[in-house]
Formats: C-alpha cells, structure tokens, sequence
C-alpha cells in the first residue's frame, strides 16, 4: 500500500504555531490528536507503517508555556497536505479543529515554495502611494452611508469627500445592490462624481466599489466596476470567501486596488480561547489573499480589539512574507478626527485612517470636514 | 433627502434573534446599537428624519432574560436591507455585530417573499431517500481516508464500502487535489468502484466527490466530477463559502445531492457568548444554502457539541421554512457501531449516520466491517 507515496511528498514542511488551553501535558495530548485531526482524520493506531504516519500526519515540534493556564505547540505539516491552494490551506491550518474549544491558530510559518504560489497584493503599500501620489502621510479612506440613500445622493457625498482630498472613497460595505441605490446606477455615478473632484482639485482620489456579491456575479460585478469606472474594489471575504478575493487580486484584467473589510469574521477572533489570532486572520492570510488594504475596528472606538491585537496586526501587514508586498492596515469602527494622533503615534505613516461617521459631525459641508481631516493629517 | 426611498421600501420586514450578555439595560443598549451597526453604520442623531430612520435602521421589537446574565433581543429589518441574496442576508445577520463580543445570533425568521428566492436543498430527505431506494431506517455514510492513500487505494476502500452496503461513500473533506491523489483520477476510480458495487448488490450506493476548491475552480470541478462519475458532491462553505454551496443547488445542469461539511465554521459556535447558534448556523443557513445533508460533530465523540446543541441542528433541519425541503442532519466526529442506538433514539429514522475510522476497526475487512453496521442499523 501507499508505495509510491514517499517519492511524491518532498521533505519540505510548513509551521504552525497553535495556542491551547491546557498545562503541558494536557496540551500535548491535545496538540498531537490535532496532529492527526488536521491531515488523517483516521485513529493513530490504525494507521499503515510508512510515509502516512511518518509525514502526512502532523508532526508537534515544540510545547512551551505561554501564561497562566496556555500552552504554545508549534506543529509542522507536509506541505503537499495543503495541495497549492488556499482553500486547501485553510482546511489544513484550522478546518476540523476549528469545532474543538481551547485551541487558537497562532501564527503560521509558510516556506518559500509555497509562498511563491501566491501573488499576493498586487500594489501593496507602495503601489497604492503612487496612484495616489500621496507620500509622507497616512492615508485617509471615508465610507458612503447611510445606508438608504439614493445613488445620486450617495454621488454628491462622493463628490464632497473627494474635493475636500479624501484620498479612498469607498462604498460603505452594506451597501450591495439594493433598490434603493442599485448596484450599476451607484457605481457609474460615483465613480464619475470623484472623476470630476479630481479635475478640480489635480488629485487622484479613487472611488472603490464593494463588489462582495453572489458567488456566481463576483467577477461580474468586479469587472462591471472597472467598466463603470471605479479605480478600486471593496470586499468582505468572510461573506464570499477568502479565495474570491485571491481570484480578484490575481486577475490581470482587473487590476486594481483591494481593500478587505471584516464583516461577519469577527468570532474568529472574540473568542479569548478559540479561533485565529488577529495578525493571522487581519494580517497574513488577508495579504495571502491578495488584499491591498485590510480593515479591522481600531482599538478604543465602537468594537473591542485591543491596541496590542491592532499593532500584531500592523506587524504582520508588514513583516517578511516571501515575495509578497507589505500592505496597509486599515484600522476604522469609531474613529474621529481627535484620535489621528494617537493613531499615528502607533502606527508611524504606513496605515489608512478610516474615517466614517465622525466626518460627518463637524458641519453639513461634508468637503469643508474632509479638509480640515485631511490638513490635520498632514501636520502630524 | 430620500425622497422616493419610501416608495422603494416595502412595509414587509424580518426578524432575528440575539441573544447578549447583560441585563435588560444593558441588553436593551447594546441591541440598540445593533439596530444602527447593521444597517447604516452611522451616528443615530446624524442620521435625517424620515424613512431612513424609520425603516432602514433595524428596530427593537422585544427583550426579555434569557437565563443569568443573558437577554434575548429580537431586532426586524427591512427585507430591502438584504438585497435579495444569500451573501448579503448574511451581512445584514451578523456582519459587523459579529466583531463586537457578547452578542450570538440566535434565530432568524425570515418571511415568506424572501424564501421564496431560495430554492433549497434540491433532493432534501425524499429525493435523497429515493435516489438511494432506502426506507425506514437512518441512512448510513463514511469517508474515504486516510490522507495520504493513492486513488487506486481509495478506490479500493469506495468499492469495499459499496460492497457492505454503505449508502454514502463520500471524499474526506481533506481529499482536495494532492499529487498523491489528484482529483480527477480519484473522482474517476471512485465513481467506477462503487458503480461496479451497485451492479453486485443490486443497491444505489452513491459516491460523494470533494469539490470545495479555489473560487475559480469550484464550477468545473463540480461538472468535471459529475462527467466522472460522481452521484453527489461534498462541500466546505466555511472553506469556500455559503454562496458557492448555494450556487452549486441552483445549478441544474449538475442536479445532484449536496453533503455540507463544517470545517473553518467551529468558531462561530465555540465562542459561548458569541457568535452564530448551532441551529443557525449548520441548520438555518445550510438548509437555505441548498445542502441536502448537512454534517456536524455528533455529542459525545471526538468534538464538543452538546446533546441539546445537535438536538437544535435536527430541529431546524425540518421545522417549516417557507417551501424548502427538510434536510438531513449528518452528525459524526468519531461515532462507533456502539453509539448508533442511542443516536437513533435521539434522531429518529431522518438523520445520516456518518461513520469514519470507526469502520475500520472491526476487521481489515472493510466490506464485512461495513455489512456488519448496516445490518446493525436495520434491526433498529
């Protein structure tokens, strides 16, 4: 049985590090049925002698204490496991485990080999700063809303934010395709309204359009966004999949800016015990997934992170990951004009401000508010 | 402002449960919050008067104590909100909310004009019942493992399974397209070994292809399966998404049964204050998705759901929900020939004894291991 196997797996593994509840000895026990729940799914007493056992299955590299009560396992998996792709990846790092209390997926430590199967971003930080011709500063991103306005409406705000130097206007991320502001008719008239504030003000502001859609209109609606004249794209991969937005960012004839946005992932990360931690579900697999930008609720505003969950993110937009660009956290959920500095404290001059409804409470001049934003950022 | 959006909206509006830690003040606080976070994301005193506030914004219907520390709000939208689609019905239940800790979807009621975009499980427990010619007692599937096994081998094991008389012959959820056992050869070997099987037993044992793949891919692997052999597919929407799931039911040209499989979707259940209820999550929302058969860990086994927890999963597998099929509830995660009584007394004769490295423990006789379990379950 399994002859040729050996001669098909390479001896090249990847890493992952996984945190459970439990002492030593009970993390042990804990990280070794993980061992064989992430890649057999077969009783380890039944398994043939041979290449199976000895590295299909997981292998536990090292258990350490990690504070009162956790214990930190670092697991190695054959690489071939995780088949070149990342739905398959996923399944590998966190799919059955995912059901069992007590165990949170860490970090991950891909080798080379298999980062150079992903492109990535395709502009990351850089890229992004020169089709905006912004440098020295953060970015400042402003969402459409409420929610319920017209697409001529949802237009003039546009307009506003981008003659005021917004530098990303983008669709707020509930806004879908609606009847009360239906999908094409918003984004042909915002795309035109920033296009018009960019000729009066010499900028290139971009309008992103959210193009989080049905799994079978996602490429459609991505490349109607293009046609209409949006110059970047919103997604919500945990509504679509991490992998709609792999196949936008690795689509050549889009080619345009991707921020992610966190909807519906949240209980990945609320959980103190469970789930994925934030630098692996906001930072690593959002950058695997190709996204250019990734949104998370910024500590102290509306939600819950912490400001040390929000920096592990920034790090990990911006550690070695192969070939694969840095890209720009997007911390947002609450913010408002008095909180930039602290902002920019932490974070240096490598993140987008999102600014949503606290743009909106200064004055009805929407493009007034916006400059004096986006003056404040520049003195920093 | 909004001049027509009154026109555009409908008085018909649907409503969801969350359950939130907290007193009723605290509860009553934080629902309130909800109503504005998942609709228009903005300040409620910047927002204008008139149909925004009034019909857009969700509203609070009603609180109550749900057990210590715990309140029970049900919140109603506009059924505008949700566009129509599954992907944006899912940001509208729980997208940003699931970002804040404390709140858990509980129940969702959603009315009868927007079940009537869903067309559901295509087979459902009859059609299922019927391709299968199998009455009166539980239906009994397990799962081609483990990793690591050539096609040939699989194959092997397909046929030996079909032989016992096994029902659903199914891909393990890891089997994507690894070289050791690529995808179209297995699909194809597969297919042939359990065909060959029927031809012996006079039975229609089905086999079950893996095609949670890349979002690019998922379409042809799902054809391609079908062209192979395949008589139904297995699926991961954590994986790969709910709308991918939801796209493969409504393709008529693949029309085949449809098994859901868990895997990424454990955290939003095993936060205890967060996230999604079992009942939705694997019941509500896979039945709406279109699986046939929706699998989860049986109490007791290898994972940590509850009696009561999989109770609420078979509940909603068939309680009314608009004119959708009941489904199947496939509960497994380490399940023996000994647990099958106490199963059926829980579930009746309507559940999918799913059965994994269990069937090999026996003997090395796979299709006497197989037999053995299916006459078990007959005498009942």
């Amino acid at each position: 049985m399994s002859s040729d196997l050996g001669a098909l797996l390479s001896a090249e593994r990847f890493e992952v590090e996984y945190l459970f509840e439990g002492d030593l000895a009970e993390a042990r026990g804990k990280a070794q049925d993980l061992c064989l729940e992430q890649t057999v799914e077969f009783p380890g007493d039944l398994l043939p002698d041979g290449p199976i056992r000895d590295q299909v299955v997981g292998q536990l590299r090292a258990l350490a204490p990690a504070g009162p009560g956790r214990t930190r396992a670092t697991v190695s998996f054959a690489v071939e496991t995780a088949g070149g792709d990342l739905v398959q990846l996923l399944n590998v790092l966190f799919g059955n485990v995912s059901l069992k209390p007590g165990c949170r997926l860490d970090r991950l430590r891909l080798t080379e080999g298999m980062l150079s199967a992903f492109r990535g971003p395709r502009f990351g930080r850089s890229g992004l700063r020169r089709l905006l011709g912004v440098r020295g500063r953060p970015l400042i991103c402003t969402a459409l809303k409420p929610m319920g306005l017209s697409a001529r409406e949802l237009a003039a705000q546009a307009r506003a934010f981008a003659l005021g130097g917004i530098d990303l206007v983008k669709d707020d991320h509930g806004l879908a395709d609606q009847r009360f502001s239906p999908f094409e008719e918003r984004v042909a008239r915002c795309a035109e309204a920033v296009a018009e504030a960019n000729a009066v003000t010499g900028r290139s502001s971009l309008y992103m359009a959210n193009v989080t859609a049905p799994f079978d209109r996602v490429r459609e609606r991505a490349h109607r966004a293009r046609e209409l004249g949006a110059r970047a794209l919103l997604f919500c991969p945990g509504l679509a999949g991490f992998d709609a937005l792999r196949a936008l960012a690795d689509d050549d004839g889009l080619s345009l800016p991707l921020m992610a946005h966190p909807a519906f992932l949240g209980s990945f990360v609320t959980s103190p015990s469970g789930g994925v931690s934030h630098g692996v579900l906001f930072g690593q697999l959002m950058r695997l997934a190709g996204a250019d930008m990734t949104v998370y609720p910024n500590w102290g505003g509306r939600f819950s992170f912490s400001l040390e969950e929000c920096a592990a993110i920034a790090r990990a937009t911006e550690e070695p990951l192969g070939a694969l660009a840095p890209i720009f956290p997007a911390p947002g959920g609450g913010m408002t004009t008095e909180r930039a500095p602290e902002m920019r404290h932490v974070y240096g001059r490598e993140f987008v401000l999102l600014i949503g409804g606290g743009l909106h409470r200064r004055s009805a001049d929407l493009a007034a508010n916006a400059r004096h934003f986006v003056e404040l950022l520049e003195t920093l």
